[in-house]
Protein backbone atom coordinates (compact mmCIF):
# COMPACT_ATOMS: atom_id res chain seq x y z
CA UNK A 1 0.00 0.00 0.00
CA UNK A 2 1.67 3.59 -0.69
CA UNK A 3 1.48 5.97 1.61
CA UNK A 4 -1.71 8.63 1.63
CA UNK A 5 -1.51 11.69 -0.51
CA UNK A 6 -3.37 15.19 0.24
CA UNK A 7 -2.93 18.54 -1.55
CA UNK A 8 -3.09 21.32 0.52
CA UNK A 9 -3.53 24.85 -1.04
CA UNK A 10 -3.29 27.72 1.44
CA UNK A 11 -2.34 31.33 1.38
CA UNK A 12 0.00 32.64 3.50
CA UNK A 13 -2.00 35.66 4.62
CA UNK A 14 -5.41 33.58 5.65
CA UNK A 15 -5.73 32.60 8.98
CA UNK A 16 -8.14 29.57 8.29
CA UNK A 17 -5.13 28.09 6.44
CA UNK A 18 -2.53 28.92 9.24
CA UNK A 19 -4.92 26.26 11.47
CA UNK A 20 -4.48 23.67 8.54
CA UNK A 21 -0.91 24.17 7.50
CA UNK A 22 0.65 23.91 11.07
CA UNK A 23 -1.45 20.17 11.26
CA UNK A 24 -0.37 19.09 8.62
CA UNK A 25 3.63 20.07 9.36
CA UNK A 26 2.90 17.61 12.04
CA UNK A 27 1.82 14.59 10.20
CA UNK A 28 3.90 12.19 9.81
CA UNK A 29 1.94 9.46 7.83
CA UNK A 30 0.73 11.59 5.10
CA UNK A 31 2.97 13.49 1.93
CA UNK A 32 1.45 16.46 1.95
CA UNK A 33 1.71 18.06 -1.75
CA UNK A 34 2.35 22.02 -0.62
CA UNK A 35 0.50 24.19 -2.65
CA UNK A 36 1.06 27.85 -1.81
CA UNK A 37 -1.10 30.29 -3.93
CA UNK A 38 -2.84 33.83 -3.65
CA UNK A 39 -6.62 34.32 -2.85
CA UNK A 40 -6.15 37.67 -4.00
CA UNK A 41 -6.74 37.05 -7.76
CA UNK A 42 -9.47 34.53 -6.53
CA UNK A 43 -11.49 36.91 -4.82
CA UNK A 44 -10.73 40.16 -7.52
CA UNK A 45 -12.71 37.64 -10.04
CA UNK A 46 -15.73 37.98 -7.43
CA UNK A 47 -15.48 41.75 -7.70
CA UNK A 48 -14.07 41.48 -3.92
CA UNK A 49 -10.84 44.04 -3.71
CA UNK A 50 -10.20 42.89 -0.05
CA UNK A 51 -10.70 39.45 1.95
CA UNK A 52 -14.45 38.74 2.80
CA UNK A 53 -13.47 39.22 6.59
CA UNK A 54 -12.91 42.48 5.97
CA UNK A 55 -15.49 43.13 3.42
CA UNK A 56 -18.42 41.60 5.58
CA UNK A 57 -17.92 43.29 8.87
CA UNK A 58 -19.98 41.01 11.27
CA UNK A 59 -18.24 37.95 9.67
CA UNK A 60 -14.94 39.22 10.02
CA UNK A 61 -15.38 40.29 13.61
CA UNK A 62 -16.75 36.85 14.19
CA UNK A 63 -13.81 35.23 12.86
CA UNK A 64 -11.24 36.97 15.01
CA UNK A 65 -13.35 35.13 18.35
CA UNK A 66 -13.67 31.92 16.30
CA UNK A 67 -9.85 31.62 16.04
CA UNK A 68 -8.84 31.85 19.37
CA UNK A 69 -11.20 28.77 20.27
CA UNK A 70 -9.87 26.92 16.86
CA UNK A 71 -6.47 27.40 18.22
CA UNK A 72 -6.79 25.83 21.84
CA UNK A 73 -8.69 23.41 19.66
CA UNK A 74 -5.88 22.44 17.75
CA UNK A 75 -3.21 23.50 21.17
CA UNK A 76 -1.49 26.10 18.03
CA UNK A 77 -0.34 29.44 19.31
CA UNK A 78 -2.36 32.53 18.39
CA UNK A 79 -2.17 36.65 18.26
CA UNK A 80 -4.54 38.42 16.51
CA UNK A 81 -1.82 40.16 13.57
CA UNK A 82 -2.26 43.82 13.74
CA UNK A 83 -2.60 43.97 10.15
CA UNK A 84 -4.90 41.81 8.29
CA UNK A 85 -4.72 40.33 5.31
CA UNK A 86 -0.55 40.91 5.38
CA UNK A 87 1.04 40.61 2.11
CA UNK A 88 1.89 36.92 1.02
CA UNK A 89 3.20 37.47 -2.11
CA UNK A 90 6.67 37.10 -1.04
CA UNK A 91 6.38 33.97 1.36
CA UNK A 92 4.48 32.49 -1.94
CA UNK A 93 7.37 33.06 -4.67
CA UNK A 94 10.17 31.79 -1.71
CA UNK A 95 7.72 28.37 -0.95
CA UNK A 96 7.39 27.55 -4.94
CA UNK A 97 11.48 26.63 -4.69
CA UNK A 98 10.76 24.79 -1.60
CA UNK A 99 7.89 23.06 -2.65
CA UNK A 100 10.16 19.63 -3.43
CA UNK A 101 12.40 20.46 -1.04
CA UNK A 102 13.04 18.68 2.38
CA UNK A 103 12.52 22.65 4.49
CA UNK A 104 9.46 23.13 2.79
CA UNK A 105 7.02 21.94 6.05
CA UNK A 106 9.25 23.72 8.22
CA UNK A 107 9.35 27.18 6.25
CA UNK A 108 5.46 27.20 5.54
CA UNK A 109 5.31 26.69 9.73
CA UNK A 110 7.76 29.31 10.62
CA UNK A 111 5.97 31.60 8.11
CA UNK A 112 2.55 30.91 9.43
CA UNK A 113 3.97 31.46 12.81
CA UNK A 114 5.67 34.60 12.31
CA UNK A 115 1.74 35.96 10.77
CA UNK A 116 -0.43 34.55 13.62
CA UNK A 117 1.68 33.76 16.39
CA UNK A 118 4.48 36.42 16.14
CA UNK A 119 2.73 39.26 14.68
CA UNK A 120 5.82 39.84 12.10
CA UNK A 121 5.32 41.36 8.74
CA UNK A 122 5.68 38.20 6.36
CA UNK A 123 5.87 40.32 3.47
CA UNK A 124 8.58 42.18 4.71
CA UNK A 125 12.10 40.98 2.90
CA UNK A 126 14.47 40.50 6.40
CA UNK A 127 11.33 38.90 7.98
CA UNK A 128 11.56 36.18 5.73
CA UNK A 129 15.42 36.02 5.11
CA UNK A 130 14.93 35.53 9.29
CA UNK A 131 13.24 32.49 8.80
CA UNK A 132 15.21 31.16 6.11
CA UNK A 133 18.93 31.77 7.86
CA UNK A 134 16.92 30.29 10.74
CA UNK A 135 16.44 26.97 9.71
CA UNK A 136 20.15 26.98 7.55
CA UNK A 137 18.95 27.71 4.35
CA UNK A 138 20.99 31.03 2.03
CA UNK A 139 18.54 33.70 2.37
CA UNK A 140 20.39 35.92 -0.07
CA UNK A 141 20.34 32.92 -2.75
CA UNK A 142 16.51 31.71 -2.17
CA UNK A 143 15.18 35.42 -1.97
CA UNK A 144 17.25 36.37 -5.43
CA UNK A 145 16.13 33.30 -7.13
CA UNK A 146 11.85 34.30 -5.71
CA UNK A 147 12.41 37.55 -7.36
CA UNK A 148 13.81 35.85 -10.90
CA UNK A 149 10.69 35.83 -13.62
CA UNK A 150 10.65 32.44 -13.98
CA UNK A 151 9.72 32.20 -10.79
CA UNK A 152 7.17 35.27 -10.68
CA UNK A 153 5.61 33.09 -14.18
CA UNK A 154 5.22 30.13 -11.95
CA UNK A 155 3.18 31.72 -9.22
CA UNK A 156 1.01 32.96 -12.14
CA UNK A 157 0.62 30.34 -13.54
CA UNK A 158 0.03 28.43 -10.19
CA UNK A 159 -2.97 31.11 -10.05
CA UNK A 160 -4.12 29.37 -13.69
CA UNK A 161 -4.38 26.48 -11.66
CA UNK A 162 -6.04 27.21 -8.89
CA UNK A 163 -8.69 28.60 -11.09
CA UNK A 164 -9.49 25.75 -13.12
CA UNK A 165 -9.67 23.82 -10.49
CA UNK A 166 -12.47 26.01 -9.21
CA UNK A 167 -10.56 26.93 -5.79
CA UNK A 168 -12.79 29.44 -4.19
CA UNK A 169 -11.12 29.75 -0.72
CA UNK A 170 -8.41 28.65 1.48
CA UNK A 171 -7.11 26.41 2.50
CA UNK A 172 -8.12 23.81 -0.17
CA UNK A 173 -7.35 20.26 -0.02
CA UNK A 174 -7.63 17.37 -2.99
CA UNK A 175 -7.49 13.93 -2.24
CA UNK A 176 -7.15 12.83 -5.86
CA UNK A 177 -9.92 14.94 -7.49
CA UNK A 178 -11.99 15.49 -4.33
CA UNK A 179 -12.32 18.69 -3.38
CA UNK A 180 -12.29 19.99 0.68
CA UNK A 181 -12.74 23.03 1.58
CA UNK A 182 -11.34 24.53 4.72
CA UNK A 183 -9.80 23.62 8.12
CA UNK A 184 -13.09 22.35 9.18
CA UNK A 185 -12.66 19.83 6.15
CA UNK A 186 -9.44 18.68 7.12
CA UNK A 187 -10.09 15.33 9.10
CA UNK A 188 -12.06 14.51 6.07
CA UNK A 189 -9.80 14.88 4.11
CA UNK A 190 -7.27 13.00 5.22
CA UNK A 191 -9.41 10.37 6.67
CA UNK A 192 -10.35 9.91 2.93
CA UNK A 193 -6.62 9.86 1.94
CA UNK A 194 -5.69 7.21 4.58
CA UNK A 195 -8.57 4.84 2.98
CA UNK A 196 -6.93 5.01 -0.38
CA UNK B 1 -26.96 21.62 38.06
CA UNK B 2 -29.85 22.94 35.39
CA UNK B 3 -30.09 21.41 31.90
CA UNK B 4 -27.81 22.79 29.12
CA UNK B 5 -29.59 25.28 26.72
CA UNK B 6 -28.41 26.52 23.71
CA UNK B 7 -30.26 28.96 20.78
CA UNK B 8 -30.12 27.51 17.51
CA UNK B 9 -30.93 30.54 14.44
CA UNK B 10 -32.12 28.78 11.28
CA UNK B 11 -33.58 29.22 8.03
CA UNK B 12 -35.89 26.38 6.34
CA UNK B 13 -34.17 27.29 3.03
CA UNK B 14 -30.78 26.86 4.59
CA UNK B 15 -29.19 23.39 3.65
CA UNK B 16 -26.39 23.59 6.20
CA UNK B 17 -29.23 24.85 9.02
CA UNK B 18 -30.80 21.45 7.36
CA UNK B 19 -27.91 19.34 9.28
CA UNK B 20 -28.08 21.04 12.23
CA UNK B 21 -31.84 21.45 13.04
CA UNK B 22 -31.83 17.45 12.39
CA UNK B 23 -29.06 16.66 14.20
CA UNK B 24 -30.53 18.84 17.68
CA UNK B 25 -33.65 17.51 16.96
CA UNK B 26 -32.25 14.16 18.20
CA UNK B 27 -30.51 15.53 21.02
CA UNK B 28 -32.33 14.42 24.22
CA UNK B 29 -30.06 16.22 26.95
CA UNK B 30 -30.34 19.65 25.82
CA UNK B 31 -33.27 22.54 26.30
CA UNK B 32 -32.78 23.80 22.15
CA UNK B 33 -34.41 27.71 22.00
CA UNK B 34 -35.44 27.14 18.62
CA UNK B 35 -35.23 30.52 16.74
CA UNK B 36 -36.30 30.61 12.72
CA UNK B 37 -35.81 33.47 11.12
CA UNK B 38 -35.48 34.50 7.27
CA UNK B 39 -31.24 34.79 5.61
CA UNK B 40 -32.63 36.89 2.94
CA UNK B 41 -32.89 40.30 5.57
CA UNK B 42 -29.34 39.75 6.36
CA UNK B 43 -27.99 38.84 2.64
CA UNK B 44 -29.65 42.10 1.27
CA UNK B 45 -27.58 44.28 3.91
CA UNK B 46 -24.70 42.76 2.31
CA UNK B 47 -26.11 43.94 -1.24
CA UNK B 48 -27.10 40.19 -2.25
CA UNK B 49 -30.01 39.54 -3.67
CA UNK B 50 -30.22 36.01 -3.07
CA UNK B 51 -28.47 32.90 -1.08
CA UNK B 52 -23.98 32.91 -1.84
CA UNK B 53 -24.30 29.26 -2.72
CA UNK B 54 -26.27 30.48 -6.02
CA UNK B 55 -24.24 34.07 -6.48
CA UNK B 56 -20.88 32.10 -5.99
CA UNK B 57 -21.06 30.24 -8.68
CA UNK B 58 -17.50 27.75 -7.55
CA UNK B 59 -18.63 27.91 -3.93
CA UNK B 60 -22.23 26.86 -4.78
CA UNK B 61 -20.96 23.70 -7.17
CA UNK B 62 -18.63 22.75 -4.27
CA UNK B 63 -21.53 22.90 -1.88
CA UNK B 64 -23.38 20.59 -3.32
CA UNK B 65 -20.83 18.16 -3.29
CA UNK B 66 -20.03 18.73 0.57
CA UNK B 67 -23.75 18.07 1.32
CA UNK B 68 -23.50 14.45 0.62
CA UNK B 69 -20.60 13.74 2.20
CA UNK B 70 -22.02 15.76 5.45
CA UNK B 71 -25.26 13.73 5.35
CA UNK B 72 -23.58 10.24 5.51
CA UNK B 73 -21.50 11.65 8.53
CA UNK B 74 -24.54 12.53 10.54
CA UNK B 75 -26.53 9.41 8.92
CA UNK B 76 -29.31 11.88 7.68
CA UNK B 77 -31.01 11.32 4.31
CA UNK B 78 -30.28 13.49 1.55
CA UNK B 79 -31.56 14.58 -2.07
CA UNK B 80 -30.42 18.09 -3.66
CA UNK B 81 -33.71 20.12 -4.11
CA UNK B 82 -34.83 20.78 -7.30
CA UNK B 83 -35.42 24.93 -6.56
CA UNK B 84 -32.63 26.46 -4.42
CA UNK B 85 -33.31 28.04 -2.27
CA UNK B 86 -36.88 27.50 -1.14
CA UNK B 87 -38.93 30.26 0.11
CA UNK B 88 -39.31 29.54 3.72
CA UNK B 89 -41.36 32.52 4.83
CA UNK B 90 -44.29 30.67 5.53
CA UNK B 91 -42.35 27.76 7.27
CA UNK B 92 -40.60 30.58 9.35
CA UNK B 93 -44.36 31.91 10.47
CA UNK B 94 -45.68 28.84 11.03
CA UNK B 95 -42.47 28.07 13.36
CA UNK B 96 -42.81 31.23 15.03
CA UNK B 97 -45.92 29.91 16.82
CA UNK B 98 -44.50 26.47 18.17
CA UNK B 99 -41.42 27.68 19.20
CA UNK B 100 -42.79 27.22 23.15
CA UNK B 101 -44.58 23.80 21.46
CA UNK B 102 -43.93 20.32 22.28
CA UNK B 103 -44.27 20.14 18.49
CA UNK B 104 -41.51 22.48 17.84
CA UNK B 105 -38.48 20.14 16.70
CA UNK B 106 -40.39 17.48 15.19
CA UNK B 107 -42.12 20.28 12.65
CA UNK B 108 -38.61 21.42 12.37
CA UNK B 109 -37.46 18.70 11.02
CA UNK B 110 -39.88 17.48 9.28
CA UNK B 111 -40.20 21.06 7.03
CA UNK B 112 -36.22 20.21 6.87
CA UNK B 113 -36.90 16.73 5.36
CA UNK B 114 -39.48 17.72 3.13
CA UNK B 115 -37.12 19.91 1.51
CA UNK B 116 -33.61 18.27 1.78
CA UNK B 117 -34.62 14.75 1.47
CA UNK B 118 -38.61 14.71 -0.15
CA UNK B 119 -37.89 17.74 -2.21
CA UNK B 120 -40.78 19.10 -1.82
CA UNK B 121 -41.73 22.85 -2.07
CA UNK B 122 -41.90 24.01 1.54
CA UNK B 123 -43.03 27.56 0.20
CA UNK B 124 -46.62 25.61 -1.05
CA UNK B 125 -48.88 25.96 1.87
CA UNK B 126 -50.58 22.62 1.06
CA UNK B 127 -46.73 20.92 1.96
CA UNK B 128 -46.91 22.63 5.12
CA UNK B 129 -50.60 21.93 5.74
CA UNK B 130 -49.53 18.15 5.07
CA UNK B 131 -47.03 18.38 7.67
CA UNK B 132 -48.58 20.00 10.56
CA UNK B 133 -51.93 16.93 9.87
CA UNK B 134 -49.42 14.85 9.56
CA UNK B 135 -48.06 15.29 13.17
CA UNK B 136 -51.58 15.78 14.55
CA UNK B 137 -52.27 19.52 14.61
CA UNK B 138 -55.06 21.55 12.98
CA UNK B 139 -53.76 22.87 9.95
CA UNK B 140 -55.92 24.94 9.18
CA UNK B 141 -55.95 26.99 12.59
CA UNK B 142 -52.29 27.12 12.46
CA UNK B 143 -51.93 28.71 9.33
CA UNK B 144 -54.70 31.19 9.64
CA UNK B 145 -52.66 32.10 13.14
CA UNK B 146 -49.59 32.59 10.98
CA UNK B 147 -50.95 34.87 8.65
CA UNK B 148 -52.26 37.08 10.98
CA UNK B 149 -50.50 40.24 11.16
CA UNK B 150 -49.11 40.29 14.82
CA UNK B 151 -47.48 37.13 13.64
CA UNK B 152 -46.02 38.48 10.96
CA UNK B 153 -44.77 41.22 12.89
CA UNK B 154 -43.01 38.83 15.29
CA UNK B 155 -40.95 37.33 12.16
CA UNK B 156 -39.89 41.43 11.58
CA UNK B 157 -38.88 41.97 14.95
CA UNK B 158 -36.99 38.21 14.89
CA UNK B 159 -35.09 39.68 11.90
CA UNK B 160 -33.96 42.76 13.69
CA UNK B 161 -33.12 40.66 16.98
CA UNK B 162 -30.46 38.57 14.27
CA UNK B 163 -28.93 41.92 13.15
CA UNK B 164 -28.77 42.76 16.69
CA UNK B 165 -27.10 40.14 17.17
CA UNK B 166 -24.77 40.89 14.37
CA UNK B 167 -25.63 36.73 12.62
CA UNK B 168 -24.63 36.71 9.26
CA UNK B 169 -25.33 33.17 7.89
CA UNK B 170 -26.96 30.14 9.27
CA UNK B 171 -26.89 27.96 11.44
CA UNK B 172 -25.78 30.32 14.03
CA UNK B 173 -25.46 28.74 17.40
CA UNK B 174 -25.29 31.06 20.92
CA UNK B 175 -24.50 29.52 24.18
CA UNK B 176 -25.53 32.48 26.65
CA UNK B 177 -23.41 34.93 24.63
CA UNK B 178 -21.23 33.10 22.72
CA UNK B 179 -21.68 32.51 19.21
CA UNK B 180 -20.84 29.70 16.41
CA UNK B 181 -21.68 30.15 13.01
CA UNK B 182 -21.77 27.02 10.87
CA UNK B 183 -23.10 23.10 10.91
CA UNK B 184 -19.33 22.74 11.71
CA UNK B 185 -19.29 24.54 15.09
CA UNK B 186 -22.14 22.52 16.37
CA UNK B 187 -20.47 19.71 18.52
CA UNK B 188 -18.32 22.89 19.94
CA UNK B 189 -21.18 24.63 21.09
CA UNK B 190 -23.35 21.94 22.33
CA UNK B 191 -19.56 21.05 24.33
CA UNK B 192 -19.64 24.27 25.80
CA UNK B 193 -23.44 24.06 27.04
CA UNK B 194 -22.92 20.75 28.67
CA UNK B 195 -19.98 22.49 30.43
CA UNK B 196 -21.91 24.94 31.91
Amino acid sequence: MSAPEIACWFDFASNYSYLSVLRLARQRDVIVHWKPFLLGPIFKEQGWDNSPFVLQQDKGDYVWKDMPRECAKYELPWRRPSEFPRRSLLAARVALLGEHQPWMAEFCARVMLANFEHDEDIGNEDVIAAILTGIGLDAGALLAAAHADDNKARLRARSAEAKALRIFGAPTFFVDTEMYWGNDRLADALALAKLG
